[in-house]
């Protein structure tokens, strides 16, 4: 969709780039555009630091976080756990539990899920490596899964399950149930049977 | 907020810039880097684009429009009513109605609404100039007044009403009611309150 003006070319080819970024549409896409305009310190600083980010990070070869260096910051690190791996769908979810701070263990990025759908087969993912690391000797031994909660997310931790196992290395998944905070009036069906199915002894 | 790492300053730099967009908070800006470090040919592109566009654009010194020249395009235009103005907050406003192809005249951006609040007084907007405009001989015969229907929108109106009129130009004002395909059990009280007042002949 173009703005009806003919010299805006490059504008034009602004507003469709930032449209394709997650959960944008044309009209933030506008909105932001504008915004950058207006805002020309602004813009300049971002560009810059959009090219540098971009020299600097790379995928840790061993995890697939994205870090300055490789093995990232996390696989090199000695005062980080070597014998859990934290299984996680993306690089999002790696950072979520970071700022949390609650675990000092490993991380494996799979990037994805399993989906017939999408044609998500166990090729397309980073299985590979994540094997590599597994029959690396006896150095593993939990590997929690914390794929999402969702349909994908849940037969994917039934595959990560079965090849840890097979290994005879512990599986664990993190527990689902009500958040807290939440109200049980305002949880879904499957939450609520969920949060019954997993209770436990007080 | 940081993600925990200290090697990524540039990233949390980029994460930072991109949650002052518009729309967009922490986590927008966190999905939306991640997105693009690992899309680094759309980074590079939208890196690209933002810099040209930023040398490119300038504002119309007539209207406050941004273009690639100063009178813009519109201002400049020929084939366009010199006769109509329609005056709008900001050139978001502008590209919409462009969009829908429904206007030959000229515009006038403010740069926003009159606002005790906020502090905006008609200095702080582009008054001046729009004085200018109007008392420019006879060329102007219609003000459009089309800032936003929220309460500022509504006051500023009356402010450019008066303006105009004290020199003699019709002022008109954008209709307000019922929006097309809307219904009324969606509608709030003041746009059906408007759609009565503003009722007329079939």
């Amino acid at each position: 969709m173009s703005i009806h003006m003919q010299q805006n070319d490059s504008l034009n080819e602004v507003i469709s780039l930032i449209a394709k970024l997650p959960n944008l549409g044309m009209r933030s896409a506008r909105k932001i555009s504008l915004h950058l305009l207006q805002n020309k310190e602004l813009l300049s600083r971002l560009s810059d630091a959009l090219k540098k980010t971009a020299e600097d990070m790379i995928f840790c070869h061993i995890c697939m976080n994205i870090d300055t260096c490789s093995p990232c910051s996390i696989c090199a690190s000695p005062s980080r756990d070597q014998s859990i791996i934290c299984v996680v769908e993306g690089i999002g979810d790696l950072w979520a539990l970071e700022r949390g701070g609650l675990y000092n263990g490993l991380y494996h990025v799979l990037g994805g899920t399993l989906s017939a759908i999408h044609g998500k087969t166990p090729e397309t993912l980073n299985f590979d490596q994540f094997k590599k690391r597994l029959q690396n000797g006896t150095a593993v031994k939990e590997v929690i899964i914390a794929t999402n909660a969702t349909l994908d997310g849940e037969s994917t931790s039934h595959y990560i399950a079965s090849l840890v196992e097979a290994l005879d290395i512990k599986a664990t998944r993190i527990a689902h149930g009500i958040p807290m905070g939440g109200e049980l009036d305002h949880m879904d069906d499957g939450t609520l049977k969920m949060a019954f199915k997993l209770r436990h002894i007080f």
